[in-house]
């Protein structure tokens, strides 16, 4: 039997140029986690690795080994599932933005090759992440010993098939480790962010890096921890900082049963994912 | 070669349990809205027939070809598009809620039949309209002089792959005739809204009764109109009053080249509605 209610931690850290220092303070951002009860911690996407484009092919370039490492080490010496944010994953000559999780015991339980690439031309923003990165090509759900869970990286969460399928496939949480900016974010963020946990009646964590103002890429921040009925048991501004949830997966079933979508879905009339 | 450029008016009017008081009240906001300008006029979910259970059968035994004949009436006399809401409409013994969409010629263009009803069990809000109602068995697109259109009701709103389906049968314009009410409609009326516009990049057109202060059913209000990238260009509260918006369609390939999540769309991992 899995465990019902569990507390979630988000790491809202900001990610310096300086690998180490990062290092020093997703660790101290975890144990403090943990010290205060989470079971679960999650970190942002990229959070090793300064989010721009001259940063990922030197970060990556180091191999994702290290940072792997660490987070192995840092979920078992703190016995918590830690969702890993996103590294720079160098396989071969390709790379990927990739979340990668370790169970309590430091073992890798689940990755996640981001699978939409963050590519617009935007006033204001201009990102090609397709001329870094190559989409990974697989949905993510993975078991842990509270339920089951999925996991998507930032631009993913603007396709509702993405989140119809990891819902359908069991997933209970989603994770969503992400790097919206201060063009997009404003926008569309807690609305995209709202819609997908309603849509699916699932609870959603959505851990943002905090805002590196005059940093070339100045990232939202606004992390947030939504229950099945997109009401925010935790949010944050832009500044760095913790946020703790606790979770009752039984409000699942509750919130399917009073609302029922599910059973609404009409199959005969429109593909639906899975 | 269809028109870039129109206006669209709401009338967020508050249904009368009086059927003439409420025929006067839209024949005179209709007329109010094509004298400033609107091309396209959009009348709110059951406009025609207060939302609840009693009502509906009482209204739709009259038959609902009365206030089809007025709608038709309206939409020539006035030279415009009349998206008209919703009314309970009876075919032999069953019951639909459904959007009849007449041209400027007076001519009945489409016809929407609620394909998702309201059922639910919510605290301070129980409601079932499936026990009144037979869900409609089509996604409803149509052409006009101004591109091509769709239409859903409501409810349908909370189903995405609906929306996907009439974007991707190539609806550039969708209208939502609605009632939320204020139990939902704080939670989740404008965060789905934006989400479908953006998600699908088109234009969405929610179109809410007045809130009735006191009435069993208090419905939400906020009627919005939404553009491709989730921008209100007009936005109500919860009172009886018009709303107007000037609509260009090249926003449409204008975000969607800045955005191009359709490009992004991965069908070899997840069924897209079409």
């Amino acid at each position: 039997m899995s465990k019902d209610r569990f507390s979630i931690g988000v790491c809202q850290l900001r990610t310096e140029t300086d690998y180490e220092a990062t290092m020093e303070k997703a660790e101290a951002m975890i144990r403090e986690s943990a010290a205060s009860g989470a079971d679960i911690v999650v970190l942002p996407e990229m959070f090793s690795c300064p989010y721009n484009r001259q940063y990922f092919r030197v970060f990556a370039e180091r191999g994702h080994e290290d940072t792997c490492r660490r987070l192995a080490a840092w979920a078992r010496e703190n016995r918590i599932l830690l969702i890993g944010g996103s590294v720079p994953e160098r396989e071969g000559d390709l790379l990927y933005n990739t979340g990668f999780v370790y169970d309590a015991q430091g073992q890798l339980l689940a990755r996640h090759r981001k699978v939409h690439l963050f590519d617009v031309d935007l006033p204001g923003m201009r990102f090609f992440e397709s001329r870094t990165f190559t989409p990974g090509k697989e949905i993510t759900v993975f078991d842990t010993g509270f339920g089951r869970m999925g996991l998507a990286v930032c631009f993913d969460v603007r396709f509702p098939e993405l989140f119809r399928a990891m819902a359908r496939r069991g997933a209970e949480v989603i994770f969503l480790p992400a790097q919206f900016n201060m063009t997009t974010g404003p926008a569309h963020w807690e609305a995209t962010l709202r819609t997908r946990a309603v849509d699916n009646e699932v609870f959603l964590v959505a851990a943002s890096a905090a805002r590196y103002v005059g940093f070339s890429y100045e990232c939202w921040g606004h992390s947030m921890i939504l229950d099945p009925y997109g009401k925010a048991l935790a949010a944050a501004d832009e500044t760095e900082q913790l946020l703790l949830a606790e979770i009752d997966r039984n409000r699942i079933a509750e919130v399917r049963a009073q609302l029922p979508t599910f059973l609404h879905l009409r199959e005969e009339l429109y593909a639906v994912a899975d």
